[in-house]
């Protein structure tokens, strides 16, 4: 099994040999644990010379906890987070947010997974009326889990919204290499530059073992952060071998390149099958992520080239996922087997 | 910084050469996410063959998630965990129990840590009363905060009691490997064996990059504790390399090679240092931690010689921790300056 | 202000002398608290002789309570309670069924404010998948914050879906009563009979002080729900006093008259607006509320007459709600008012 | 049993006339709900001229849920709250203070129920240090659950210690007119005038139907608490039949007529106890409640003559509470047949 090409998601890929590297440098001798340690520093150093001096930075292990502690920092229980409806946040973090925030989110409905000023407005009301949960942080995945992807006006239109109305305004970058690189930008342009007040910074899709980083441009939180982040269960001790990946991926531009091929492998996916007759894009690939529809007989013929997800198996739609380690090769005996089954 | 000897804490130390090798070796090619992969189900075997055929694994991140996760599945909002006054679960989980159980945790005064029937009993009250959170789990650390370890009669005294009143018992082994090696009984025995319904086995603290597990060994819970665990953000998506650590930490006996390890360097440290004038043991030395009053003025020259904490300042006693790869040889150097330090 | 005539809410109204008369009588010497009281053993009677002899009862002060208590009882932190977006459950309570539950609530459009087998059915999914919320109950209001009704055989066909899936049917019966006298049935064919698992029972709407009750018809919770109360902070100390007032509304079928009186009210406010050009019956009137477009300029005027909620203020939809003190009098003088406005 | 003689509770006492004639004034014609009516407005007026004129009022229906509230607005989840183990916040709220606020309560060690400046001091500690619930606020009982009483020094030693630790000093104030009494000072004098941040105010158990206040004298809450209160599911709808009970306890000294009565009969039953030979009071007569050691033999034929609670059953310590209906005659019978049992 583990040998076999799979396109099932980015989070399936194995770790990048720099990243294996990093954790090794790191393994000698004692570590103040808890994120006292050089490493951390070092990440941390990376982030605000990346995303700006002010920026204050959480290492933790995974992509859920990172979007829960960035908004509890900001949303209070009585408030209400606005996502999409095909948001991870609402879809797939199993009420986390609900749980820890002890907040409402609000799922809204959007023909490509994107939030728009327009699709927004409606939801903002109730304000100051006790009965209703109040709206208080605007929350978008870039890129979304369609792979589609913001531009820097659209991320400023919806932070310009939430400001107005006195919200936040929070992205799910559990993928923001990929945003990044499609909209060829360095990554600070999608942080407080475009109007974002919280980060979730993703590093474990894109080719790490373990990482992700919380990343608050706001007025500092007083510490306030930290102890959520303890009391969320997500301190760990031996934090620098966690903080190493972090800092690995930063320097150098390896989170350019990890990125742009993956970006670069969905391209050529997505433009093989759009070629074949009876395979439709439903979605521009934009990022690492290709969701096609295909002839239903097809489907368990192109299991056998490779894992996939069926997304919607009533319109026999598959999520075709590249990462860091996909290479042409079985990327063009998937599309000449899709060809094959097409004719 | 990183090279300075320390008995700050185990976890300060490095990551073992054998746990890294196994992380290695299960990074190639794709393996399905969230614990559906081979190295998984590898650690679960292991955990099986050591612990039972039915038990029900959790791996997760770190100490306190194991902690709190084995008591979710068992303990509902309105029950009362008691535990003692100087457990890690009640003093340095920053209420991560109380957040995410929302129930109460009660602390209970002991003289070396361990609960005893005796100490316990007086808290088993208001049963049925609506008013009053319901004594639902006994929790003890094996070894505790002291060092200091349970017999096997001893659990089994505690786990009697709490079965009697329809309760769980809970063990917090953060550091079960090394009581284990102290008592010279398979890790096993210190599971179900001695009535044990919950068991946190630690790994981390051990030599591991990070895990942990969550074993219950009562009637399966169904499914629920997966779906507490993603609640509690714990599922890690590349799991296979937490679970990979685990399954060699229980290969070949290496649990066993660490915490025999440590506990001699303890044993050696604590022999030295109780021979000397005005250095006295506050505990016995029963694994790998020792607790040592000092001269006052012992205490600035000793911590060039070796980081360490001071556990309690007002009456000068120190915490020297040691760990899979402390050494003999700064070991006596620290006993050999404290031995000048008397004279 | 006491004395204007108010159409805004049935919560504006008095209580009625009878619940008065009921509390004055329960007002003699000691009785036991929490519960234990002879009043609230003859509430209990009283809604077992309605419901069902096994069904067990919860007095407690508000419907957000009994919503959120009802829930509690059957619904687990990685529950997902699917309820419409228009219902109080979702809207009106300002995240706690969240925060309480810890649980995730999913909104369902709908065109009446009622819940059909086929606007749920997609979204039973994701069952057994760790990663999503489960959907574990369905919830609707009898009546609908709309005013509109479940038929029987619409109330069973939601039960039965709920109970395919091993969910539960949960109903908001704030104004129980108002739909059980507008569909003609006794109380009791509202509860198990229907297939209902949980039923938040109203009275306060209806005329009483304040006092709702939680019903469950299922397996009883082993005294779990009592617990769960007191935990919510919604066990009253002289609860003999809200018990002597559901009582008294169970008793003679003072609830009977009571609705019924609201209802008709309402119907001949509906009758007499619909018949005037320019105002229109958004919704049918069934029960006691009465959703009216009118022209823009007749609103400001008309509240002069009455106070009101304008619903939709973009659609100029007035919400104008009857209670069991609405006489006809004014309900003639508003409904004149209106048509002058509209020659 | 309505009709028996009862010494259990102050809260199975009925309600005064006088609230109850307060009730029915406020029972005409409509209202607006959700305290947006005169008689919340008036209540509003009187905490105010009696604490201040910058105080923050919300009523609430029961104590628990006052304690609870007055805390979540100044208390986050990362918090500590330090409170006496014999307290009804630590032992009486079956958890709902952990999981409404998600922090941990301290329980201390109290001879009399009374915390001290020396009692509190070793446990505020940890500040900074993420691992710990950081200790937030001291709460404490005036009178205590013992019936002793605070003087106004040791209420603002606790509260300079608090504050000198940037933490809040909260009040359970469930009988605090039976403290005034007791002090001979107006109420005023036992809010912020001693340094209290946060009271809870109690007038169900001095002869109310159920109302109880949160008093904040700190800076205001811009609005949060009331949204508090609505999560916390205390958001009664027809709140003016709540808070015209607190108006007129406050109106014209009535709450210094009941708690100065129920406070002399305790007086009066505790005099009579002490002097009987085997009969000996284990705490100061302060306030309503009498604490006495009696003979084993004595306490089953003493529970002809009236109901109460065995407080320690081991060293045979009985509870004896009397409330502003408690009449001197069956008082004096009780002392009579205890000293006849005496003999």
């Amino acid at each position: 099994m583990p040998n076999r090409f799979s396109l099932a998601s980015d989070n399936v890929a194995p770790v990048h040999p720099a990243i294996l590297a990093a954790i090794e440098r790191a393994n000698h001798g004692p570590a103040p644990s808890y994120g006292h340690d050089a490493w951390t520093d070092a990440a941390v150093s990376r982030f605000r010379s990346v995303f700006g001096d002010g920026t204050e930075v959480l290492v933790v292990a995974n992509g859920t906890a990172a979007n829960v502690l960035g908004l509890r920092a900001r949303v209070d229980s009585y408030h209400a987070v606005l996502c999409a409806e095909t948001s991870h946040l609402w879809r797939d973090e199993c009420s986390a947010p609900e749980h820890f925030l002890g907040a409402k989110l609000v799922p809204i409905d959007s023909p490509d997974g994107k939030l728009t000023p327009e699709l927004v407005r409606p939801f903002l009301r109730g304000f100051g009326f006790v009965h209703q949960a109040q709206p208080r942080a605007i929350s978008v995945a870039q890129p979304t889990e369609w792979g589609t992807v913001y531009t820097e006006a659209e991320l400023r239109a919806l932070a310009d919204l939430a400001h107005e109305h006195d919200m936040i305004f929070h992205v799910d970058g559990a993928r923001l290499a990929n945003a990044a690189v499609a909209l060829g930008v360095p990554l600070g342009r999608l942080g407080a530059d475009a109007g974002v007040d919280v980060l979730s910074f993703g590093g474990t899709k894109l080719g790490l073992l373990a990482a992700e980083a919380v990343l608050f441009f706001g007025p500092p939180s007083g510490g306030r952060s930290a102890f959520y982040r303890k009391q969320a269960m997500q301190l760990l001790s031996k934090l620098r071998f966690f903080s190493a990946q972090l800092e690995a991926l930063l320097a150098g531009d390896l989170w350019h390149e990890l990125a742009g091929h993956a970006n670069a492998m969905a391209t050529r996916l997505g433009a093989g099958l759009a070629a074949i007759d009876g395979f439709e894009l439903v979605r521009p690939v934009q990022t690492n992520a290709v969701f096609v529809r295909m002839p239903e007989t097809a489907v368990e013929p192109l299991r056998r080239e490779a894992d996939f997800y069926l997304w919607d198996p009533a319109d026999s739609v598959a999520r075709l996922m590249t990462a860091w380690n996909t290479e042409p090769e079985p990327i063009d005996r998937f599309v000449a087997a899709a060809a094959a089954l097409a004719r």
